[in-house]
């Protein structure tokens, strides 16, 4: 069997050296852009050139080393009958929950003016929270959505969810497709988004979208920076439709300087960190799909090309 | 039936009002330092003066409006089997919880230099939080410490708990008594201090018990001021027993300004608010509790004066 792996790290042995422990059987290539074909049976990738797909003809399956798989997708010459593999979870949905919580804390338990306090050495207490008046919507009920749907529940919050289909989560209120966004958005103070980047979900986060919000409303995007359009987020912002933003992921990354975001107070900016991967979850997981593949067993987290995630 | 409410809001109408409406059937009275005897059956306090238990000789049980009941217990004349209550939960675990939790990630997941780089403008990703390298351990397994602890444990984090008896909590290894105190010390890296304080507890944290934690340790102190030896924190900061602390609660509160405390970079200051009561959730456990009792049903939450929770 043989692994080709396709990822732009200066140190690709960081990755080979594990896979091949994993999965002894196999042999390991790692990306040549000048080399000859292999015809690697599985490729292992994270936006791959589109010269892949030319030279490499036999792959039973590729595995995309992240959940987001709009990078893979975007592709030009990505054949339309390959077996896409996503990342599943691989220690990310933890991850974001806890950091979309974070973000709550911040704005809904005061954190920076508790902060500021301090910096001034002075001592004051301000009205305590009521969970009521801070009810979450998250966006995308996928493996990570649901994680921070459910972590948030746990702790006694009003949690709305929505996404394309339907979905059951066990404290969360689901609502489902375009008819329901507005009835979803109107119970909605803190609004998550974890959508998948799709032509559909693309320019979601728009001024309409944040004027149906409950007031004080906050924005949390943790999905993809296409999902938000930048002019709309200002615009909300300065009419009070939002009262603050936390943001984990942009349009271009990282997010250049000179970008009106930079100059704003109410706009938390994270550079991509709100959930890594981690290698050795990643590859346990990649390489035993591979395995079970290559064994005839059935693998989960296959991309439906045409829907896009 | 007569209930007295002796706590010193200048405001207690804000209290009384809700109680009437909770408790039709009793007549409530505001505690007057200078008024005669009501002969109540119940009071509501918090922090009542020695004068009370002279004057009031036929109550039935004293409810508290905290959790922590140290503040009772000091009081003089406290006769010795009166019965005493303390409010449970109410609220205030879930919120330790995500306090707790916030704090963590403050220290583990870098929030403070993700700020200060924002407030640069500079986009740099720091190595991801390993879960394994962030072992959790708390101190204190009432209510609120089990919240702390499950909830955490909910978020793949290794927890154990340390209380004086044997506890049990789902995803939590468990150790009690001082005879496991060492043990758990060393398999802790971040501390949290959710115990009562008693005259067993007082001063527990200090440098001997500091210097057993795990390198890069983390002390979060949401229990009480008297459980802190506020010298042995500032020695064991400055000898890196200690990476940081994170403190809600202090022996004199507010912290008198010029503690030297306030001058610490490598600690955080809450003014006493990781938990707050909340009034609705409190009127509605107590009220209930008193109509139990009056009607001869049992109740939950007495204390143990001779233990001291």
């Amino acid at each position: 069997m043989k692994v080709l792996f396709v990822a732009g790290d200066p140190k690709p042995e960081r990755w080979t050296v594990p896979i091949k422990q994993l999965l002894p059987e196999a042999d390991i290539y790692v990306w040549d852009p000048d080399g000859p074909a292999i015809n690697a049976d599985y490729a292992i990738v994270w936006q791959p050139p589109a010269k892949l797909f030319e030279r490499e003809t036999r792959l039973k399956a590729v595995f995309n080393l992240g959940a987001g798989i709009d990078g893979l997708l975007k592709v030009p010459n990505l054949p339309a009958d390959l077996t896409v593999v996503r990342l599943e979870d691989a220690g990310m949905s933890v991850q974001m929950a806890e950091h979309v919580l974070h973000q709550i804390l911040e704005v809904s338990r005061q954190m920076e003016l508790y902060r500021d306090q301090q910096r001034q050495r002075l001592w004051k207490i301000h009205r305590p929270i009521s969970r009521k008046e801070w009810p979450i919507g998250i966006m995308g009920l996928g493996h990570i959505g649901k994680r921070v749907a459910s972590t948030l529940a746990s702790l006694d919050y009003t949690v709305n969810g929505w996404a394309r289909s339907e979905h059951t989560v066990e404290g969360v209120r689901t609502f489902a497709g375009n008819g329901q966004l507005g009835e979803f958005l109107g119970a909605t103070r803190v609004l998550v988004n974890t959508l998948p980047l799709t032509s559909e979900t693309e320019n979601i986060l728009n001024y309409d979208l944040f004027s149906q919000l409950q007031p004080g409303a906050v924005l949390i995007n943790v999905g993809r920076g296409e999902h938000l359009v930048e002019e709309d987020l200002l615009r909300a912002l300065d009419e009070e439709k939002l009262q603050r933003a936390s943001l984990d992921v942009f349009r271009k990354e990282p997010l250049p300087a000179g970008h009106p975001f930079w100059e704003r107070t109410d706009i938390t900016i994270t550079p991509h960190i709100s959930a890594r991967t981690l290698r050795d979850a990643t590859l346990e997981q990649i390489t035993g799909k591979i395995r079970d593949h290559a064994s005839g067993h059935p693998i989960t987290g296959i991309v439906d090309i045409a829907r896009g995630y």
